[in-house]
């Protein structure tokens, strides 16, 4: 039941570099050619939502117009709002995304709004991006539990991806925000799921806040799922949930998946050299232990 | 198929600590009896090898001399031969434990004979062992890979963990020693050992040096598997094995099995509390990510 091949939505230079200490523009140019020439094939490489938020996004639009494009490549940005699309597009954005959450409390915190309002928000960034031929994927965050809700029922996550696919979103991307899910809870919510929304419709976004994004995922490709969102390097979390530091390493699903022999098309060694470098220039340890583990190896060669 | 309570054997003061920079006889002391008020009832409390070879063991005789006993908990030691036997006597262990490895390159660095060979130096021990009444496990490292000689055949481990059950092991813990298994080959390992042991007398050994333990973990629960090592804190790992650092953090098993509804009868806080308290006196922060995550809380609490 394990899927033969799996796409990776590379979400370290948006979602990672957004809760990390500012890096310089160039150096964020640098991270994602370096990513671009590993295989990956999907790459988040902004956000352009308020400087006013999120300060370490706010070079979003030199950041994806000088970057080296690599025509398998898909590059995408976060855009909560028409103005955020308007500026995707002028920074030439392969495809974009919208956010909302699947509970009440974490959405009216992030976003400042009920689950509805922001559907209905993001109505005129969809008919938008349409017109342009522009792909939208949808992020739906809290889908195990929220840090002001509690557990999220399984039902209330369908309930939310099917009004994200009803709106047009290609992709829906479930977000363990807090990572607090195991995979039985994973089980039952991916269950629910999949009664409303079809299988390579729906992608993975696990944190590793507790440990268990990694079994989450394995548990995940055991029902067929066959996108995963991760993180080169383990870069970054979430700046709105307390805690919520960590997303799951790319590093180490390449390596998962590997074992398992499901092909990813990235060449493990290329990314784990582009966390190092990214590494280097926040001044701290990769959160990956293959990362670690490779590196250890390499040292121990050289 | 997951079992409706698993056994956690504690391996951090032994497996763990001979692993780390030495620690005082008196933090040992502190450290085996703050882990025996947690609900832990099996903790390895030492090892009698050479304090050639492991000189951070050297002082067993006098930890398990002073640790306060609680009846609840069986206190085991690694035992190599007769001499360690005739120490751990001595120092009152419930229970001893032997090892080897189902490769022949790892046997012979690590213990430099052939696999036959210390199953024959093992006779010896298990029969004084048997004459008092002391039961005894048997390790067995490399159960996936092996840093000398590549992949193991599960066949292989199964013919060595039957081969420790003849000899009168009452429980053989597989060790994946380098981290390197993912969770498919080990369903294959564990798939062909438990065609020649009942499920009862197998335990599971994680490194996560290649960050997969957690996942294999829920792979052997998934399979029967109810006996887990682990190390509070994520201490220690196997000096005989290059980069090998990293047994699995019992605070990760435990949010893993609480998550699963699997009953440990181990309280996670008082479990991390002693994990934090080691970690201080190495000097360095748990490798724990479930600690890390309930130490934020914490400190955003107080």
């Amino acid at each position: 039941m394990l899927p033969s091949k799996v796409k990776i939505v590379e979400v370290g230079p948006r979602d990672g570099l957004q809760n990390e200490s500012p890096v310089a523009t160039q150096t964020k140019i640098r991270l994602i050619n370096l990513l671009s020439d590993t295989g990956l094939t999907h790459i988040e490489a902004g956000s352009f939502v308020s400087p006013k938020w999120v300060p370490q996004m706010a070079d979003s639009i030199e950041v994806m117009k000088a970057i080296t494009r690599r025509n398998h490549v898909t590059y995408s940005a976060l855009t909560p709002n028409l103005k955020g699309l308007e500026q995707a597009l002028e920074a030439d954005a392969n495809q974009v995304a919208i956010f909302t959450s699947s509970s009440e409390g974490f959405c009216q915190h992030n976003i400042n709004c009920s689950i509805a309002d922001s559907l209905t928000r993001f109505e005129p960034v969809m008919r938008l991006a349409t017109k342009h031929g522009i792909p939208v994927r949808g992020y739906l965050s809290c889908v195990a539990d929220c840090p002001y809700d509690g557990p999220t029922a399984p039902k209330q996550v369908a309930s939310v991806v099917k009004s994200l696919i009803d709106l047009g979103c290609y992709e829906v991307s479930l977000g363990d925000t807090i990572g607090t899910g195991t995979p039985n809870r994973i089980a039952a919510m991916l269950e629910a799921v999949m009664l409303v929304a079809p299988l390579p419709q729906l992608a993975v976004h696990f944190h590793d806040t507790w440990g268990q994004a990694l079994t989450n995922i394995y548990q995940a490709l055991s029902m067929g799922i066959n996108t995963i969102d991760s993180s080169v390097a383990g870069l970054g979390g979430c700046p709105y949930a307390h805690g919520a530091s960590g997303n799951v390493a790319t590093e180490d699903v390449l390596y998962l998946c590997q074992g398992l022999g499901i092909e990813t098309g990235i060449d493990l060694e290329l990314l784990a050299k582009a966390g190092w470098m990214i590494s280097e220039e926040l001044g701290r340890q990769p959160t990956s232990k293959v990362s670690l583990a490779l590196r250890n190896r390499v040292l121990s060669l050289s």
